[in-house]
């Protein structure tokens, strides 16, 4: 069996950046059998020091050297990382040198900035997005004006994880609305929904696969019963193409691809926190 | 004025790789002003000329060459894209190459792949740790044996975003115990959670901050007063301090941040969603 391979996520900030552009380049390697951590906040001589020697040492117990990925910008604090003798790969490197000509100017590189602390307005405007989606998750007595999107669903198809994603990292107020067995019967959306028929997104799920989750969270229930979650799904979708509301199916898509398609539908652009 | 720059985030999945990076070199470039989009899923050449056409289109409208922040990975999508006339920096390109003389193996470019649909187990352990921070939000009646982590902190000082930022992005199982008014007065922790010390993870927050945050959520409450907020955190952080519990403000903290400390100092290990 081949040994696996150290990597390490080494950053003067939360390391985001770092694990974001390393997990993407590593799924791009399948071969081979990967043990990733992550080393955050090394913003001093000494913790890249203590980096440089926890990488050395990982390299030693796996039997291979180590790649680091890494976002840190000081030249005294990667000099001291390459000291671990591990492969560096500098994520900004690259692309400093371009972007310094194309726009004629000096980068400044201040220490772990990237996912630090927004000013306040910006902070406000993402809590409020995130409290928003939870006290309007149940369809219940809500005010939909203030939504920027509405999603429409049957019950565990993926509308609530997507509102929370679509708060925390882009501050966009996703309320969610969950079809009810009167709407199912009447083959029509309530009439409060109506009015706001340009913020409404449909999600999908295969009934077999919604069954498996709802089997989940209530066991051998009428509500989990593979019976039920055809019939709803079944009417769900011929309710969106009925009232012809864009719809997406969830079951072989992550929440950053349902959050990506639905900003892009409904054509809702904002700044990633 | 100086024009604002384009910039696009072109991706042939959900372009949140390429957004990533691309915001973490931009905020080393604090003079100039840019003009952010993204253009996900340009996974067909017909998407990649239409991508290409709007590029060159905002070019002229602007001004000003267009820079491109891509993470396709297929080369006729690339050539393609590159008729825009935009400075097209490709995210993956530069670490290709060492990886792939490092692990001895070529890269598999298959699209769109990093914030794909996982495995079903996967999907399932992050769904669940959402829907365990969402109903372990309040301190009421909660089982902590499940928790990885529990934040402890007066009502409003970032608990529930953290707890949901570790669920989504890492399946980290975070609960949260907002402090009562008896838990101050007496200055100890109730005994359910003296159970679970290794778990615990205190927020604190200057009382300022904490007097416009809840002021915003419930104007003029006693609850809000300045003086409300000081006394509250004062009792808070005497308590961390007899009790020994680690804790971080997050006056000037991001959520980001909160998230990253809260696992280094509690030792947990997860891969990032």
């Amino acid at each position: 069996m081949a040994q696996s391979r150290p990597i390490f996520y080494v950053s003067d900030g939360t390391g985001i950046t770092a694990e974001t552009i390393g997990h993407s380049l590593l799924t791009q390697f399948t071969g081979t059998d990967f043990a990733t951590d992550r080393l955050p906040f090394v913003d001093s001589p000494d913790r890249a020091r203590a980096a440089a020697a926890e990488i050395r040492a990982s390299g030693v117990a796996h039997g291979v050297r180590p790649i680091v990925i890494n976002t840190c910008v000081d030249p005294e604090l990667k000099g001291l990382l390459a000291e671990s003798g591990a492969l560096i790969l500098d994520v900004f490197e690259p692309f400093i040198a371009p972007l310094e000509a194309e726009l004629g100017q000096q980068r400044e590189s201040r220490v772990g900035q990237a996912h630090g602390m927004a000013d306040f307005d910006t902070y406000h405007r993402r809590i409020n997005a995130m409290n928003y989606a939870l006290t309007h998750d149940d369809g219940i007595s809500i005010n939909y004006d203030e939504a920027d999107v509405i999603l429409v669903a049957v019950s565990r198809a993926g509308k609530t994880p997507t509102c929370v994603y679509l708060a925390l990292h882009y501050g966009v107020r996703a309320a969610n609305y969950p079809l009810t067995e009167e709407d199912l019967e009447h083959d029509r959306l309530p009439e409060r929904l109506r009015a706001h028929r340009a913020k409404l997104f449909a999600l999908t799920i295969d009934p077999v696969r919604l069954h498996q989750i709802r089997q989940e969270r209530r066991p051998d229930s009428r509500y989990a019963k593979l019976e039920t979650c055809k019939r709803e799904v079944a009417a769900a979708e011929s309710l969106f193409r009925a009232e012809r509301i864009p719809v997406l199916s969830t079951t072989h898509t992550s929440i950053e691809e349902i959050a990506s398609k639905v900003m892009t539908t409904l054509d809702i652009h904002r700044d990633m926190f």
